[in-house]
């Protein structure tokens, strides 16, 4: 259950602000990117050391630092001496189970999300911590591993077309937000296939592994709605923000990738109904077919068990059977086998059986 | 699921603002229809160019202008350009997958809707975005494909009854969204029949193919809540706008849609309690036509079981065997299966079988 | 579905505020009756034409004028014109299809409500849209047919005993409210004794029937909940309005009003509850049945299936049976049997089955 | 259905503040019983008449005036003129089937509340209306049948001990409160062991009417719940409430009680998540009991059908079968009995029924 | 049920400020345990005596002062008197069946939280109450038994690491709380991990008694849900909290714990989710079970009951039979019957029952 609920940063009861990484993935080496740039400069930069980030802090320029791997916590530590962040914000930026969150700390605004990705061959959706903190001109991002969906925004960074350059830090959280929520569109359409070949399998021919499919949805659609669902009140909340991180002419875009949220959880909610929907419709052929097979088994059953007796009873040793003297005995015999034959298949139908 | 989750416009992670249709209905040529009246003018057009269009911007008049296709988008943004729209505004028109929402940009009320229609023959439920510009002076209306519910209301604008013509913009609004919402009964009214035709068939005749027509029907409602819920916060959000593009004599027929938004909220909710009820009517005569099959098996199989048994005895080789020795060996034979078998049928009376 | 979604008063599209009857009670004529009193006069009439009601607005007294029959509705128009009232109220007071609501239209309250009664003979409720439009120094009372539950209000009036002539027309309202809301309870004690009749025959005698029977409640539930939920804002509106036209001291009223709605809501919910436990215990009674059919056949079938195959051993024609060379082998066969049997009856006596 | 809706006071429709008693419980003669205390003075007296307690009205001590029985309604009137009662609030008093409130009449505060208790040997909760009116130096109790949960307040104020009889009014109305909501303790305590008990047997040996018992339990919490979930309005109303009955080191107190009343809901639907869940067990145990009978029905049947039909072949009269001819056909015949057995018996095996 | 709702303190209905202990734990001798400390100073100290602990009530050091065992109520009591807590606080601190609660007295905090754990080799989820009072410069904790879940903070404080001791009685609040929502995170590790057996063992192997484990984990998260969902308001209410008591700095503290709480609920929510799609499993594995076993019957018995049949008729002893007179009739007796056993696996194969 470790997917649904994260253990917390450290041993129970130990001093909050201890920075402990609590996820699973382990990079070789945390590696820092840098972009640095505005209307007219633009710098991208792989860095060893955080100490080499600081030289941005100052510029007026639009800072991005995004650190990837979050197990080196002196690493994070340091930078995070470096940007004044609380250690409070530190430990939930190492700690991988936080809920998705926002918090103002007056001087940056952080964000806690979630990015989620269906590995190759694989049906459950694996997701990954990622941490935003947006400061006066600069942004902050931490992911636990290498590889991710902002891949898009350094590329229109790097293209210096639109409008990117010119707009600052807030326009670049806006845009690493859009990114992720993008992704979540990619995960919902791979599941959205999937019920829908659950739904086409289901009548032509429902196997007896089709409920644990649709349980197996069931429980993606939990473990997203669980993510999805604070996400709301994450992005709302920098919609309605009051910080002047957030300058007005941005707020539109904000209100933007609310709608977006707002879309998502609605279909991950209209999946959960359909899911529910399709168990009720598996459940209920189940119970058809189990009725054919009874009928089947009745009828059988039903036109032979009388026969059956009949026919013992002429296979009986009594000295004076007066059938037996009868001449045609045999032919008799068969008119009544065909006899109750018939008027059992007549009642069969009647009974809207056959 | 396309139907549930429309792709997003663009690219996972493109610029925002960038227009690319999404939609899948696709006109040779968009068609763009202009209104222009007054109180005393009238006049409707066809015009092959946005620039056309432009002339009528700055006149006294008010002015509908309709736009059927959306898969050309620089005629959508030159349209946009001329109207002052803002870029997420258009990224919006031409994303087909939107909710339902209502945005306050100042200088104009943006509306997105759906319109929904049965195909001949079909019955799943189709669905169109339809998105409203109302400015001052002025609407869009900007429609996936051509054929609409908008044509009563050009009738009433062309025969210049009543008091269409001497109100403004907000009024012209508010026809062509009751006009949407009158399309709602229609498709509920549809709905509602085949739901009355399942419960009917049901007490007559369950068929094992009920059950899918019931998953349809509510699938359907899934699919109409989702775009009917939101319509109330639209609606209800123009009632109580204050914004200065609806005049305060008009709020009353806002109120009034907003009534009929909510009157279709109400159908849709009773027929999904209406259709879990006839799902577990169902699902409770197929359990009572098992039991039925049940008891006839037991019934024949309980009665004939132990007189086969006795049958056999009489037909074993032992030597000595007494009954054979008695003289109406026979007719005892028979009295007594009268008797296992008049015992049985007595005890399936208590137990109220028969 | 008619029940659940009524048609919208005119052809989809067409102009609001045009008056068409929706409903389908068609009175002959309708009929018009005047109440006017006040604490000293009183006078009751029945008119022919709408104009010989005007003679009574500018009156001093209270004047209560109601309406049955809304299919003329020319008639509804000239008395709407006379009192002022809005298109749009006209519309929905003649369109049989609205939810119950209050709308405050500064002059005048005007207040939709439904009537229910149940046919002689039949399970479903009947319901009739009732508009009343409260004014200064009037109540306007519009039915869709003759026959209502105002019959004990015009009583007290004739009567003139009470405080009821000495109080204006807000009482007048409160009390046509309230006899309406009293009609509930009729109704719900009909449904309340039907409930009741099936929990008793369920522990009796289950029927294959039983649970149409509950789903026929249920949608009456439904439909009654549809009604009745809007009327806890209705009544609750009126309660705590401002308008000038709710005197102070009768606020007391329909606080009272208020509460019985709410006593009436709790008791739709409760049957719904009750109803589902019942339908829980039908299936479940359902399930044991079935159970009791299994174990009976499961237990003759057992006892007699190896009975029956031991005696077909002794009648096969082997040639050199050594049963048959032993001199009481057929008093050691029966002893077989009874051991058989007894074994199998032990069995099952510990497995509970008997 | 009387025990979930209670017919109104008076004929339908009849003049509001007409006093009659609804109640089933009348008592030969109703019994008024008075307290007047402070922290010096105390007097107990059992009247005949309400104008013997009139006298009690004006002292400075506080006075509390406990009716039992409701049917004279005369009585209750003449006691409410005396108080200066609201008519409306006196309809409420007898009339038994409010739903519990707090009313504000200014000069005083009218409380409905429900006493509950099972009756020796019965599994039904029965329940009676207590209303309080808590005015300026004096309560008024009314109940409908002698016998009460008021004991142990009186003995409290008899002995004289503790922080009684120097607190006012307020504090006499908030023990009485305590008393009734300590009651239901008992009642849910009751409750409690019930579906422990069922819980207990369900693990050892499900029952056909356990069920019965769970949905039994499930309609007594729809009674409860319906009766306590308004209570926590009615006594956070209290707590909440400005009025200058309420004094300020009282407040305490009802939190207090409020804090119960919280813990009674919460036991309520506590024991009803519990009872559905307990209902999901009992159905599935029925499921499994029914599959364990098939499948020794299928075991015992699959390996005596074949074998029987064997036996079957050799009691044929066919003239010249070869197997007769072999010397150990019949105990070749009994090893090949035993190979079908074992074999069908490891296949029940390696099928896991076994 | 006592886990569910204890009993209240004292017999119904006395008086209020009563108190008695109601849980099980009863220590040989209540422990109790002080620690004082500020920045520069640290006293650890076990005393025998409440009176030896009020010396430490004014020095300008922070106390903590921790009770083991409530059963001896004049104890609380005079400790009580000592810090001038409520009677009614101290009822609370005694009565173990409380609700977690936020109380604010002004002076002091008073915080009610329930305390988790699961007894070595048990299933069951075990609670003790735990009451906080935070005052100026003190802490009390209460305690039903000895053995919580502190110890870590007092190591904490013994090390006089970290910024602890510099920090007030709010933050020493801050970390009792933390230790103890920490402690959920186990409990909900071990639920977690059982969870996930059973989803295991489900595909594997579903047991009979699968569904009494799930009913279990289900009835243990209504139990945690209870003491759970109590603790959002309580926590939060502390940290929106406008008490001098909560400095400014503490706040992003018990924001923390907040997010933690918000977690845990999440958890529970989740498991419920997941619980209840379990359960569905298990019910559709079982029926898919039964289907199994009723095809293996149906298709033995279909299979032999005709040729059964067969093999009577020529055990039958009438005289003239043609079929005997034929000279291979015994062979092309084996011939038919390989034809109907032939035809009717054919069958069964085109149903998809093989």
């Amino acid at each position: 259950m470790a997917r649904f609920l994260k253990k917390r940063s450290t041993a129970v009861g130990s001093a909050p602000g201890t920075l402990a990484y609590t996820g699973k993935h382990r990079l070789q080496k945390p590696k820092i990117t840098i972009f640095s740039y505005d209307e007219t400069e633009f710098e991208e930069q792989v860095v060893e050391k955080v100490e080499e980030a600081i030289a941005y802090r100052d510029r007026p320029t639009t800072t991005w630092i995004n650190i990837d791997g979050l197990h080196e916590v002196e690493l994070i530590e340091r930078q995070g001496e470096q940007y004044g962040l609380h250690p409070l914000l530190l430990e939930d930026v190492v700690n991988a189970g936080q809920r998705p969150k926002l918090e103002d700390y007056d001087e940056h605004l952080f964000i806690v999300l979630k990015m989620f990705w269906i590995p190759e061959g694989e049906s459950r959706v694996e997701s990954e911590q990622v941490s935003l903190v947006l400061g006066k001109g600069f942004v902050l991002s931490f992911q636990e591993s290498e590889g991710d969906l902002f891949e898009p925004v350094r590329e229109r960074l790097r293209s210096g077309k639109g409008r990117f350059r010119k707009m600052g830090a807030a326009y670049l959280a806006y845009a690493l937000l859009d990114a992720i929520v993008d992704g979540y569109y990619v995960i919902l359409e791979n599941l959205g296939e999937r019920i829908e070949a659950i739904e086409e399998g289901l009548i032509d021919d429902p196997q007896s592994d089709t409920l644990q499919d649709i349980y197996g949805l069931k429980r993606e659609m939990i473990f997203l709605r669980k993510s999805v669902w604070p996400l709301r009140e994450v992005v709302g909340g920098i919609e309605r923000s009051e910080s002047d991180l957030i300058d007005k002419d941005c707020q539109v875009f904000f209100r933007d990738v609310y709608d977006h949220t707002i879309q998502v959880i609605d279909a991950v909610d209209t999946y959960r109904d359909l899911l529910s929907g399709l168990q009720d419709l598996y459940l209920s052929s189940i119970s058809n077919k189990m009725n054919e097979v009874m009928k089947v088994l009745t009828i059988i059953a039903t036109i032979f068990i009388p026969m059956t007796f009949v026919v013992g009873i002429y296979g009986m040793n009594f000295n004076n059977m007066p059938e037996f003297e009868f001449e045609h005995a045999y032919s008799a015999f068969w008119l009544g086998m065909i006899a109750i034959a018939g008027s059992l298949l007549y009642m069969f139908r009647r009974l809207k059986w056959l």
